[in-house]
């Protein structure tokens, strides 16, 4: 056996299938292997003619088979299944080899073995992996955290694979340990306030138009060829559009009501109240989805609950569209801040440096949330890099205002109609709640005094007081 | 030393030290313990002559002291200093002998800890403890987990020292392992979201009629005689009412409006997203926490955002007063909904078996929620104990239809007038969405399907779904 293979990928299900054909179709010579060979087989049967395939029955001839330092890929089920085949490798593995998580792993499970890694003198690579099926093997966006050190030598390859816009790649080292993995995590909670978002925009034009499936695709398109431009929306005109060939119906129409998930959502929001990031419209997205699949509340709800009184007449067709459309633009923004926002505080706690303009400039081609918007995240981190929030960047913050009075017009009349809009109502109560010179927290923190002692500061002098409210009422420095 | 004691409490800090007393003025011979004898020495000399306290410099002299089956009740800081203190009673304790950790532990450590003493012969109680340091000594809310064979002895005890209402004390059995300490951890979920709304009802009164704080005060003075009747709101009414002495302004105006959390509104959301619960009052709630301390984020929005067009001038005081009564008062209805929903599938993920109706029934004293309100929760799981959804109860469905016309009007005018109402419009939205027979989650499932191949199902026949997007768009069982 020649150890000749540049990179190899373990676990050939469809996304690791699809990533070694990429990088054999980018000219690189792939080691391939799974835990039954049946897999291995049907790839070099069903693609070898595509490049230089070098396929192995055991682990062991795997990393034989590969030049040194090695590059492992493992791409399998997230958890158990990682450590399982990280086990096995370890015993085969030397100095300075790369083994390489293109699973979506949970990013302390990926702090937990870069550590076990380094000691033993590996690098390992958690790297985040966007695009499905078909990004793996057309170009994902490629998001690789660990050592700069392997990133010398893997990042080409990996760059190579990825998706490009504008000739740029959209693959860059991401940070140490887990950052890869967390940035991709990130990426999927703002893929779910974006979809949310959409889908409440595709609500109100719904129940306000009184509007067919069809329509609100024809005006979805178009919102496509603007600001908004972008994979989701164009995807969602094409759902909209597309017919249900058994029924005759609007496909939408006949899809059940119950978003599923998948678990990235939850971990963002948990993560998001641990490093007390609030993260407002990830939540909402992410129990919107919950909210959708809780049956028994639903048709508890459904049966007792009164609607708003009337019906809704939308008075102007086409300012209402426009409307929605800068009322969705808006709470995309925010979206997005929030979790720039939260990969900022991260980057901070877990010692990363994660460089924001660059995630928004991998994120352009291949992912999910790839959109002609995120040019302009990346030229407002090119104008600040440390910018506290991005939704006061000059840009956006002189896209929202454009859009204010139509967001404010489009969450009062949801309300008041009975339309839930839980995400643009968040991204709207976040933005005035962010730019407010005064909220009412300091309500809040004086009842926390009040029933527990829990102290308070002053907006005249330094200092932390406690007030005896159940003596004489006189304050103490605490 | 004799064995006399029938409770006994180490950690002797101010809760510690509150219970002990309470105890011994129930007649009960306290055994105290504190790893400092100091503490120790002060409770006797300050409170001795309330009752029987038999102190203890040593863990092993005060565990001598107790009656058995002895009953400990540790009251030290949640985390490590918890284990340090079971470690150090293990080897002096018997079989059937009960110790009780009355700190304010994630459930679950409680779960654990429970196992490792049930392993060992040994009960464990974590139970919840609410009132702060005043209902400590006079009368908490008291939720005790664990087994039903310790609550026959200890429960006694504890419902002797808990607050009373109507006779009826604020304790009862809750549940195996971790249900007291979990339930006690909704009650604060809750809470964040009560004090949230009554911030934003604040808020809305401030900026929508300019009215003073003191003014603010009558208003809540004026509420807690109504359906609103709460710790909470009276207190708030005393709090806005109160004036700086070192500057003659109201006191709330004086305060730094970054409101502080310890952890149980974190930990009750990151529970809801694991059990796939909607609590979206209790998440924006400790978000808006978050917000208000994110100092960087707000100087920067405060400086670059621009605000709502225009002033706000509410025509008829009264009738506004009154809408964000009823807005209030319906959002809080949803909160509270939301929360009994987290226990109701809490209690069937960890089969805990809890009584809602109970849990409401012992907050109505001794704890920060405690309300009037509460009743009308008994009495709707009186009336049916699985009800799938409390805002669905003929009261609660009858109070929120009387308000929501209010309702509406005030998250609309929110929206309108740059006043950020989160708890408000996202208890809303949840209202909106529970009711709604269609919701746009279907656009989503389908997008996932698009990108993902996650598959669906379909409204008209069973099965699992899924489109060849990408080819010929037939659709296929899955």
């Amino acid at each position: 056996m020649t150890a000749r293979a540049q990179i190899g990928v373990t676990g050939l299900a469809v996304m690791g299938r699809n990533l070694a054909r990429n990088f054999a179709r980018h000219g690189y010579t792939v080691a391939v292997h799974n835990r039954s060979y049946a897999k291995t087989q049907s790839l070099i049967d069903e693609a070898g003619h595509e490049g230089d395939f070098v396929p192995s029955e055991s682990m062991a001839d795997f990393v034989a088979s590969l030049a040194r330092p090695r590059k492992v890929v493992i791409m399998v089920k997230a958890g158990a299944a990682t450590d399982a085949v990280i086990d096995e490798l370890l015993p085969l593995l030397e100095t300075g080899d790369i083994v390489v998580d293109a699973g979506n792993a949970h990013f302390p499970d990926t702090i937990r073995r870069e550590e076990a890694l380094a000691a033993r003198g590996l690098h390992f690579v958690g790297t985040g992996v966007s695009g499905g099926e078909e990004g793996a093997l057309n170009g994902p966006s490629i998001m690789p955290g660990g050592t700069r050190e392997s990133y010398e030598s893997l990042g080409p390859i990996l760059e190579a694979i990825s998706a490009k816009v504008d000739g740029t790649p959209c693959c860059t080292y991401v940070g140490p340990n887990g950052a890869g993995h967390f940035v991709k995590m990130v990426h999927n909670g703002i893929e779910y306030a974006d979809m949310q978002l959409i889908a409440e925009a595709y609500d109100l034009l719904k129940q306000g138009l009184g509007a067919s499936a069809a329509e609100i695709g024809e005006i979805f398109s178009e919102w496509n060829s603007g600001d908004l431009e972008s994979f989701l929306i164009e995807i969602t005109a094409d759902v909209l559009q597309h017919v249900d060939a058994a029924t005759g119906q609007a496909f939408v129409d006949i899809v059940l009501d119950q978003a599923e998930q998948k678990g990235t959502g939850r971990w963002t929001v948990q993560n998001g109240l641990d490093l007390g990031v609030p993260i407002t419209g990830i939540a909402e997205a992410t129990f919107a989805r919950a909210l959708s699949g809780s049956v028994p509340q639903r048709e508890a709800g459904a049966a007792a609950l009164p609607a708003a009184a009337g019906t809704w007449e939308v008075a102007d067709r086409d300012a209402f569209v426009e409307d929605v459309r800068l009322a969705l633009y808006a709470s995309k923004v925010v979206a997005y801040s929030q979790g720039f926002d939260q990969i900022a505080a991260a980057s901070a706690e877990y010692g990363w440096d994660v460089d924001r303009g660059a995630m928004a400039r991998i994120w352009r081609g291949g992912c999910i949330i790839r959109a002609r918007f995120l040019n302009r995240i990346t030229e407002a981190y090119e104008r600040d890099a440390a910018l506290p929030l991005l939704l006061a960047d000059e840009y956006f913050t002189g896209a929202v205002a454009n859009g204010l009075p139509a967001w404010r017009r489009v969450v009062s009349r949801a309300a008041l109609n009975g339309v839930p809009t839980p995400a643009f109502s968040s991204s709207l109560a976040y933005y005035d709640g962010v730019r407010a010179q005064r909220l009412p927290a300091a309500l809040i923190q004086a009842q926390r005094d009040f029933f527990g002692a829990h102290t308070y500061r002053r907006t005249d002098r330094d200092g932390v007081f406690h007030t005896e409210w159940s003596g004489d009422r006189t304050e103490q420095e605490a």
